[in-house]
């Protein structure tokens, strides 16, 4: 089993990005599972485009995506992905779509095809907080997990594809008042402790 | 130099208090201070009955007390304590006074002798949240805090005191709605460094 | 013009539902349009039913659903809803679907038809604060929501539906910590500033 | 009986301090009290003077000063006052003190002689949250809150003296995230509850 294991890199001013630092340090097989990373650009379109060629270029069971949501408590593996892109403020390249579709002749929106809930089960059974997302937001977070989806069921019918966010890494919040944070071992434990309950529930 | 390091015990129905479990994994010695620690019930008079007890069994230069406050987000030391309990649950001994005075001749609140800014900065550098906290609650801890201030003020005039809050841990949140937390170990190296910046400053 | 105003009844536990109470107080012609009031059982199935019935019978315009999302600070549009009914609690008659489609032949989700963006400038214009949610949960809100624009997109092409979540009422927080809350006559004014703006962009 | 009622102008890059937007609104008699209002600087040192010359002219049987508490979600009645200026941000006249002593001759804190459980009961009765605070922070609004009890305490012994924080106003949290707040009238409501519990009390 290959796991395509994605982090996007910093944005909005952020001098890291918890996600690429965390997926950084993730074993490279995990559950018997082979892992294989990415890092993306948090750009709009070319987050898609380097994720979809490493899908034709590795053909993974699984792609798994993480991105940066500052302000939450614990891990959030995402339920669904729209097909929407509006943005508050500019991607790292500085597109700022407002109210745009993100494929045409894509659905209105995608369920994740992995086992969420089981993954949050897999994540608290590892000692960290988690909770299912009911939305991605409509930044470039939401459009790489809605592109995935959308290659997933025009190409690539056996493979499983997802994201879930993670918190601010302590760093990022030393100066921000009563922000959450976890450190880079808690969210690496917590993206192994996923991977493992999708490996688990394949 | 002899650090005296209490920790409460669990209490609001909460199966662990954070103090306890991270002060048993603080080192015995820090930056060439001696830790001797106590665990203290959470009880109304006993609290500071306890380390009244220890502190003159000890004589340490420092007496440094930790409690839970569940919500915060990070290590917070305790500027001041004010002499007042009023208690919005019942301690572990079924105590819940309201509006009383803790020691009649005791000033209206001590000021910690404890270098709260070089402790929340040594949090910092160590890679934790911390920020001063103007406010230690009106249940056991500001009584403890304040208890001990008190006992200083009177006895022992070489002696500095003071109180650090620290956030719940991870396994206390699994089941709570957006509530933060930290990991034992975050705790642990976060009270590490406060001792660290308290020898250093003394 | 005619708008059909539905409001939910209370449901977990609470006295009252702050969009039962605010809709009741709505003026019943707002900018030129008549308002249709109906109140509507927290109950999966029923809701929609409930409203199914007052579209048919009523055939509004707009159908527009105000429900309670405890906790959040301002009026919230509801952006889309998604075809999964998943309850942390059960609705008012022991119902708790978990991972439940709603409708077999609806799709994965529907956008709102009504213009969110406007109705969150003209909130904010009344004074009163506001902002796009993009997800209305997965309990009888979400259910209802989604029931509404399946039902538009079957039979009623030219009506026009949407989903705005409001905060609990001052005294449904008297007793509880830290909890935002708005008076009825804010999410009164609020709920008709909403309209105003979906009759001004009809 | 005479209520001295002050409120701060704005500060910190606010156009509006509700404090002083309510307070122009509080009627002129509550429960047969005549109240007089001052306006104070948000300025160390300015602001004690201000309210200290309008105590030596007036003579009121109660000093009430009004300010603000941006992020709070409730009226919250300060219990305590401590001998601590210690700004994160300049005062509107530029000054900035870090751990200063407010008066070298005051005591460590001072209680307020304001039935703060009372006006948080009454002031739930008229249907608004409201908590009893135990630290007004270490910036202006602590500071003239000690320098009124200093002065009662040096010159007043029978007049009565306290502080209350009040949350932002809706229209300073349009662009705010997350933020809670209330409107003008609901504060203007919860200051003249409190004003009748100390009336009532007195």
């Amino acid at each position: 089993m290959k796991v395509l294991l994605t982090a996007f890199d910093p944005f909005g001013g952020e001098p890291v990005n918890p996600a690429q630092e965390a997926v950084a340090a993730v074993a490279d097989s995990i559950a018997g599972a082979e892992i294989v990373k990415v890092v993306v650009p948090t750009v709009f379109g070319k987050s898609i485009d380097t994720v979809y060629e490493a899908m034709k270029r590795e053909n993974p069971d699984v792609t798994f995506c993480i991105g940066q949501a500052g302000g939450r408590v614990g891990l959030t593996p995402e339920r669904v992905a729209i097909n929407l892109d509006d943005a508050r403020i500019e991607d790292n390249e500085g597109n700022q779509p407002f109210d745009k579709t993100i494929f045409e002749d894509g659905k209105t929106a995608y369920f994740t095809t992995l086992p969420v809930k089981a993954m949050v089960a897999k994540i608290k059974e590892a000692g960290l907080p988690a909770s299912v997302s009911y939305t991605a937001g409509t930044f470039v977070c939401n459009h790489l997990m809605y592109g995935v989806l959308y290659h997933i069921s025009k190409e690539f019918p056996d493979m499983k594809g997802g994201f879930m966010h993670v918190p601010y890494l302590h760093e990022q919040v030393l100066n921000r008042a009563n922000t959450p944070s976890l450190s880079k071992d808690d969210i690496v434990k917590g993206i192994e402790a996923a991977i493992t309950a999708i490996v688990e529930n394949a």
